[in-house]
């Protein structure tokens, strides 16, 4: 059977309410625009949803997780297996990220797409699996194209499901021992920038390991060439996990949640969702600046600011996951807090209006 | 009779369950470091705390409000009014923190300083009134010394009775029409900075209300010359709201209570504590840089990485309530986030050291 993937038709979002938004905030009581980003985040999550008193609810978080062919050239420091048991440990509410969900009131959904191990079925660990592992991409593309194709539907599969369950709000982390190597040839391709500026030391290697990872990874850049469409670089270069990510962004646009991003991987499928189909852009909020090396960069190279920057380098969506305390916040004070009239206090804005003042050139 | 204030005395914090703090993050089920400061937080308020297990239960912000002199100078964009009328409204849970103290769970206390309004009792307001306003620093010192030193007492007061009641978090915010004024004054005064990198357009000024703003500091500022002693610095320029913080910070590091440091203009506050007593920082937790301009330059003064960095501009003591989130987070981590062995998850440090290798040089 033929699989083919159609990337899901998305509107950019929609400025009609933008100004209506910025009114409601003006009118609240404190100095304008003096909760700084969270009044950006607010008027853009009411562009993206186009209603002016958008109810958000419970997030979900997707945690894709797969094995890499890469690792068997050594560019790790953590052995194969704590893919599967991390992924056990995250199913049981354990690891950063399950208690992390607990706390924050984050539905966590823990997605299989080619970990190279039998799940018990008790887990609640959804199967999308591909394959034990992509291949090894510093010999052979790390995905057939058919694998490639159903990875991106595994991840617009779930992500549909979620907006029929009524969820507004997707997180997106990944598990994945090899994964920073996937991501990090990935970046170079499709930006050019040097690779050494993508790549870092993942999960902990030592500085000669990073040389090491460096050197493997020139090497299958090498070998590969030169790859302008970004599904062939991800075909190329990705994971099950990365390419399930990049689907469900694609998809989660187009039915116009929020999507909150993670850290360096989950940024890399991103860039791969934007080159396909750039307003994917409109629905993300990039939620921390991860520590691994060519995070910042790409950050940059995707004009994005992220919303945390606290050093943590840890993925499993857990810089989303304390990123969405500081969205809930804003909506809550956009949505909730008080106005000059309601709290019976003088708008100064207004006062200089009603003095022949320009208030908004004033202030 | 004659008022006296006597510093408390701070012990630096305590360094002898530093190690076994760490240790207990590296045997969590993680890369080693990967959840970046949210760790280095931890280890710190066990420090601070003294404790490996820190128990920090609900903070108690304060928000000291007064009045200022100065204001008759023309340098605010808001009417003198707003201050009052914004202890009102959040005595009533209104305003930004006062919705924000309730969505995260911190209690909100109101002190008049110095508000030139008589408020209701049923308002809950805590009355420590030293004067309906500081005298205007142009022409003559804010404060006498006896009020000076009232203010630092009545600061230090509530923090004892909040350690009484068995708060271990403390808080600080503020309200005051006019208090950038004696902030930028007070920061130019004691850091030798430059006027212009310690003043901004506080609620909003206009461009042209920045200029006057400036004169009308750079004026005062010659009027009264060089003065070395902070707590005569703090007199002359401060706010009764800026020196009961300074008072409140000193006592909560005497008590060993963790202090959340807000904005510009707590942190102003903060920097004469540190002057009067170094020790003090030891204690602090820098939250939020503020969009307010000479909070950047005075963070780096102090050496202080702020959690967050939002552009926020309205004081409150909304940074602070903000980074609690962070560092609720941060302490659920470290209390329970499981074990490698909890997990059943390979500890790869700890493999490596069993095949002879370096753990920490590799990671």
């Amino acid at each position: 059977m033929k699989i083919s993937y159609e990337v899901p038709v998305i509107t950019p979002r929609s400025t009609a309410l933008v100004q209506q938004a910025w009114a409601i905030w003006d009118g609240k009581v404190k100095p304008q625009l003096s909760l700084g980003r969270l009044e950006h985040l607010a008027v853009d999550i009411v562009s993206m949803r186009e209603s002016l008193a958008p109810q958000l609810g419970t997030p979900c978080l997707f945690l894709f997780a797969s094995d890499h062919g890469i690792v068997a050239e050594g560019v790790t420091s953590s052995p194969r297996e704590i893919t599967w048991q991390q992924c056990e440990n995250f199913a049981r509410g354990g690891g950063a990220i399950g208690l992390m969900c607990a706390q924050n009131g984050i539905d966590l959904q823990v997605i299989d797409m080619g970990v190279a191990h039998d799940f018990d079925a008790s887990l609640g660990i959804i199967s999308q699996k591909i394959a034990r592992g992509t291949q090894n991409f510093a010999h052979q593309a790390a995905m057939t194209q058919e694998q490639c194709y159903k990875a991106l539907k595994a991840g617009q599969d779930v992500v549909r499901k979620s907006y029929r369950d009524g969820y507004m709000v997707v997180a997106f982390g990944e598990m994945g021992v090899g994964n920073t190597s996937s991501a990090s040839a990935l970046m170079a391709s499709l930006t050019g920038y040097d690779l050494d500026r993508c790549t870092g030391k993942g999960a902990g290697l030592s500085e000669q390991g990073l040389i090491h990872k460096r050197a493997v990874l020139a090497r299958a850049l090498k070998f590969h060439g030169k790859i302008q469409d970004p599904l062939e670089a991800l075909r190329t270069f990705g994971g099950f996990e990365i390419a399930a990510i990049a689907g469900g962004m694609l998809e989660a646009a187009h039915l116009k949640q929020v999507i909150l991003v993670d850290g360096f991987i989950t940024t890399v499928a991103a860039l791969v969702a934007i080159l396909v189909a750039p307003a994917v852009q409109d629905f993300m909020i990039f939620c921390h600046k991860s520590g691994e090396s060519g995070h910042a960069a790409l950050l940059d190279h995707l004009g994005a600011t992220p919303l945390l920057s606290l050093s943590m380098r840890l993925g499993e969506g857990s810089g989303a996951a304390l990123g969405w305390l500081v969205i809930r916040q804003a909506m809550d004070l956009y949505l909730g807090m008080n106005s000059f009239s309601g709290a019976q206090v003088t708008d100064s804005v207004e006062l200089l209006k009603t003095q022949g003042v320009n208030a908004h050139a004033q202030i």
